[in-house]
């Protein structure tokens, strides 16, 4: 089994024209993902439009995939959703096909919730799952789920369900976050969020990176994470702020659209526009060399 | 076809000690709410935990509740997912039983949309729904779901959908952002989101209101609707400072499970938590005779 650590990349979800997963182009997709260094996939994290599908959507294209030919020991599949009963249905899911892990967002509507609300909650889902449980990863992403995840709890749940929450996800962007989760939770797998933390975090007993710009960058993120170089992580930097002048996701799959000459890569879901071709191949030709 | 307007209540969702759908108690605080002066009741709305449930529970219940003699032009049914193909599968399932309207958060977990994000959203929606579209009144509770709906979004959908946009629930709680609604979109049916706005947003031009606390306290927002007096506010106002003392959705079903002597109604799905007998006990006995 693959370990939970080195480079994961939150991969993107290509759709058809008439925006239903496309498996065909997601299999080639991860399979040059893990060519060119990352360890392992995270299906439906945030970058890969996870709650723009519907569970049926994300449970069959994970089917298809993996009956196609991927790895399930290098998937990690986002299962967080505001329905709680949405969440154990797609572990479950997850579980049969024996991946890696789960990462897995609290309920995210309603956002005036306290720990011990989060707590209860993510409490029930395992009790839910049962002994089956998946390894289980939390995903703290509070600029986007509105719902922050604090190192106190995800020290308690560790605690309290060792046989199943093995990590986390810190998608904050802040190495005093990464810190506090790793100082609540020792022995846990702890990713950043973001390859850019990808080598303080390290030497601060990180495991590794979930990486969205992996998508685009996975060499140069092999690299960082290999050498342990702080240098190493200024071409991601570069990277970084080159695709932030767009909506990331939309820039991302422009970005695999003009490299593959495959227009059709840059559709996304809505509430997502995709950037135009041009826009695309502006971004393409700006990054550095992957 | 009742219209949209006057007083409806914003429907709790009971549910059974497994945290399944409860349709026999549904149906009875339903009749209770319509006889105790309700126009009309919204089926998952925020208040009715709709994110909470999963799309085959938002479907199953809504046709049980109308199997068992529910009046579908007193309904409204809240159909927003942060998966915009979710909300086509709830607007459709609640087009077909001819309800009164539909009520559509806009797809609310990425947070950094624009309006033409938004709007692009909204009409993909409406295109697939199609020609069987219900009347939709847009949601705006930018507190809870994190995405706000700006009053020029509004009045462009209103004016490029007109045989689709019908109005709008504000429950921003906010008097300026109700008028910048009613600018936007004259001739539509626009709800204050809470109680406390009812008789200041009717002399703007707003149609009523749709309200959580309509769930145990009808009779009174009826008078109010009634007499449009500033001075029937005042009751209003004392039970929501009551009610506010908690969170408010578990504080409700509390208040219904004490006045029914029913404790399984205070039950509420993660990532709630229930309220305990003796606060439910404190809140019914603190509030205003019903």
């Amino acid at each position: 089994m693959t370990s939970l650590s080195g480079v994961w990349a939150a991969s993107l979800t290509p759709v058809t024209p008439t925006l239903d997963p496309d498996p065909d182009r997601l299999l080639a997709h991860v399979t040059r993902l893990l060519a060119d260094g990352c360890d392992g996939i995270v299906l439906f994290g945030t970058t890969g439009e996870a709650t723009s599908f519907s569970v049926a959507e994300r449970t069959d294209l994970l089917d298809r995939l993996i009956e196609a030919g991927a790895d399930p020991a290098r998937i990690i599949v986002g299962v967080g959703c505001a329905a709680a009963v949405d969440t154990v249905t797609l572990t479950r899911s997850a579980a049969a096909h024996e991946v890696a892990g789960v990462l897995m967002l609290p309920p995210f509507y309603y956002k005036a919730v306290s720990d011990d609300d989060l707590g209860a909650a993510y409490g029930w889902i395992f009790d839910q799952i049962g002994a089956d449980a998946p390894a289980v990863l939390l995903y703290n992403i509070p600029q986007v789920s509105g719902v922050k995840l604090s190192a106190s709890l995800a020290g308690r749940l560790a605690g309290a369900y060792p046989d199943v929450v093995k990590g986390l996800k810190d998608s904050s962007g802040d190495l005093e976050s990464l810190r506090g989760f790793l100082a609540a939770m020792p022995g846990s797998a702890v990713f950043a969020g973001t390859e850019l933390l990808l080598v303080p975090g390290l030497a601060e007993g990180a495991v590794g990176a979930i990486s969205a710009a992996a998508n685009i960058n996975a060499g140069h993120i092999r690299t960082a994470f290999d050498s342990k170089a702080a240098a190493d992580i200024d071409i991601l930097r570069e990277a970084r702020a080159i695709l932030s002048a767009e909506a990331v996701i939309p820039a991302l799959k422009a970005v695999v659209a003009e490299r593959l000459n495959d227009p059709g890569w840059a559709t996304v879901r809505p509430p997502l526009r995709p950037l135009t071709p041009e826009i695309g191949a502006g971004l393409a030709e700006a990054l550095p060399v992957a």
